[in-house]
């Protein structure tokens, strides 16, 4: 069990450092007034009243008082709760509970290819999550949670994350993604996400994510507290993005491996705002032990990561990677449906085995089991397992 | 001088690829419809005429045309000339040759500092240039430029690139970036930018590009031919972001370097929609070069790259590393007015030469010179000369 970059993001205030940090910035801005250099757009120096900007033909001119006041030169995050941001083009909808927010895909997070990256994808589901905790007014006044779970100690880490992807945006699309929240057993929150085509309404792609709660000091699990329920009890809808009905157990792979990459490093540009190894550098190390010529044929369709332990700047990472020789034409279609193919097929045909056919037909790998784990000096320590399904690539998205 | 990121992006054009990838993606929907697994929205079968999309309680029919029609389902990159684009916060301002956008930083844009990396900054130059040449209508047919330039055989290449930055946006702050393109000499083309807080209108960073013609066939640079610059100039703008009245000449670093660092290959993820390794891999290739320790307590407050040469997926790339024991208290100083401060502090002590006085007040380099050069068998081919400036890290941007 491991927090991740979501994990503590997710409950996650920075009202207090922002306006301690933002009143020392903004202290530091008047001292650099005077130091300006021929570039600037501070035309006169702080001593005045008033500090002129020049720009573009337009002038606007700010009081001293609002230097002096961080809020106004830092601009907040909002923590209080609201219905509508214009500047992230969010809403709370689904009778005050859910969020939406429209999205454009950019130059930057897409591929070679033109189709936004898997990494975009997780980078986009963290940031709408966020930004629903952030309007929701739920924030507490630390580094976890709710006010409840504060005064339990207590912080949210994620166990569980699967994505699926039936199309993948490309550059300049106008993107809608809906995240809500629910009940996961008696201790745990699932936290989902749809993306759809702003123009049809088409879902693109579906996630869902399972979090439960850890004391932070013993770094135990713990039960939800009845007073942490029933703060939160009140956001969580039923509807699930991917139903849970029988979650594929991933099993752990071993040295036997067929691809293993060791060496691998965290750089501290790899590091989040938790000084924990993100996410989408997981899914980077999991799919760079995959065969180059694999990746330029086929599409990633699902993702599952287990989550076991915190990565940090020091781990020396190493990681497995075993195909499993399935085969099928697999455009848009899940394990579980391949199976009722498969029967459909072998009952009908009466003749040969479904799945032998199949392989005749594409000897391909269509999915790939992954372990990331820390090279320890007398042991190694699991960090994610993974699961990956894959797709013959199609012309666009 | 060499093709880069933006480069050829910057007059670039995807309507075509668009139309016809976009209408194979849309066929490979109908053809999947069939085989959807059991969390798709997509309720019926293709063969009706109405595909009924159910998600959050509300229900969207989306006719079959609709499918058939790729413009519809893939959404189109605006490539008329249009005045405001909600979706991206755009609008054309300057008396209709600049561009504005509204911009908030992401969770994942941000180092574990909460302040954004330069290479966010970077992208997000890039992004804010092409929406500005998609609302402008200006776009060509091919991979370069404007239809004058097409029938010339010519691409934009970038030549040089500067950003300073004064504060640095914090996570979940709202910037407005302001872009325009001006004249470079008789032959090339600056673009600028500028990065502005939304609520104070405080200039955050600025930065300026120049850009040359090339041939695409003979890889030569190539006069500006009379008929582009009829078409490109009613777009210039005369005012610029940094004053270029003497640019600092980059000198070139040898195997005598301080710090040199061999053996960095591009990824497949590093390239973007030209295949060629992107500016942010280049910028983060040179940083990587300065030591841990420094770039843990110093902030880059002016960056100058001179390109080159364009680098490859098969390149082997090495970043050579050279500090400047120059030393002062840097909030936000420029080179040129350390100068003048220096000199007035020479004068009126009249006693030390103000260079020693400074060094002895901190003597941190705050300057370092950057190559990223290919390794070939023969000769070593330079890719970019880089300049930094850093100063001390502040509590907050």
């Amino acid at each position: 069990m491991a927090s991740f970059s979501i994990s503590k993001l997710a409950f996650f205030t920075v009202k207090c450092s922002i306006n301690r940090d933002g009143h020392e910035a903004n202290r530091l801005n008047i001292i650099n007034g005077i130091k300006v250099n021929g570039t600037s757009s501070l035309s006169s120096a702080p001593q005045s009243d008033v500090l002129t900007h020049k720009e573009g033909g337009s002038t606007i001119s700010v009081s001293k008082n609002v230097l002096i006041n961080a809020q106004e030169i830092r601009q907040n995050i909002p923590t209080k709760k609201q219905l509508v941001d214009p500047f992230r083009q969010g809403q709370i909808v689904e009778e005050g509970v859910g969020y939406r927010q429209t999205v454009v895909i950019r130059s930057y997070e897409v591929g070679p290819d033109k189709t936004t990256t898997i990494e975009s994808i997780l980078n986009l589901l963290q940031e709408t999550a966020l930004n629903h905790v952030w309007m929701s007014g739920l924030l507490g006044d630390g580094f976890g949670a709710t006010h409840g779970m504060m005064r339990n100690n207590l912080i949210w880490v994620v166990s569980r994350m699967q994505v699926q992807v039936d199309h993948y945006p490309i550059w300049g699309e106008v993107m809608e993604i809906d995240t809500w929240v629910g009940a996961s057993g008696k201790n745990g929150m699932r936290r989902d996400w749809l993306l759809r085509s702003q123009a049809t309404g088409l879902v693109f792609a579906r996630a869902t994510s399972t979090w439960v709660m850890m004391n932070q000091q013993t770094r135990r699990l713990s039960k939800m507290p009845d007073e942490v329920r029933a703060e939160i009890a009140p956001w969580f809808v039923e509807k699930q993005a991917i139903p849970d009905d029988c979650p594929e157990k991933i099993h752990k792979l071993d040295s036997n491996a067929r691809y293993v990459k060791s060496g691998l490093k965290p750089k501290r540009s790899d590091l989040d705002m938790n000084q924990h190894v993100n996410n989408v550098k997981y899914v980077r190390w999991m799919l760079e032990g995959i065969p180059d010529e694999f990746l330029e044929n086929h599409q990633l369709s699902d993702i599952i990561l287990e989550y076991r332990r915190e990565c940090g700047i020091s781990d020396n990472v190493q990681s497995l990677c075993e195909p499993s020789q399935v085969g099928i034409i697999t455009n848009g279609v899940q394990p579980s449906n391949m199976i009722s193919l498969l029967n459909g097929f072998s009952l009908s045909s009466g003749i040969i085995e479904g799945k032998e056919l199949l392989q005749s037909l594409n000897p391909e790998p269509f999915s790939y089991t992954h372990l990331l784990q820390a090279k320890g000096e007398s042991k190694n320590e699991e960090i994610v397992r993974g699961k990956t399904y894959w797709r013959k690539k199609r012309a666009m998205g």
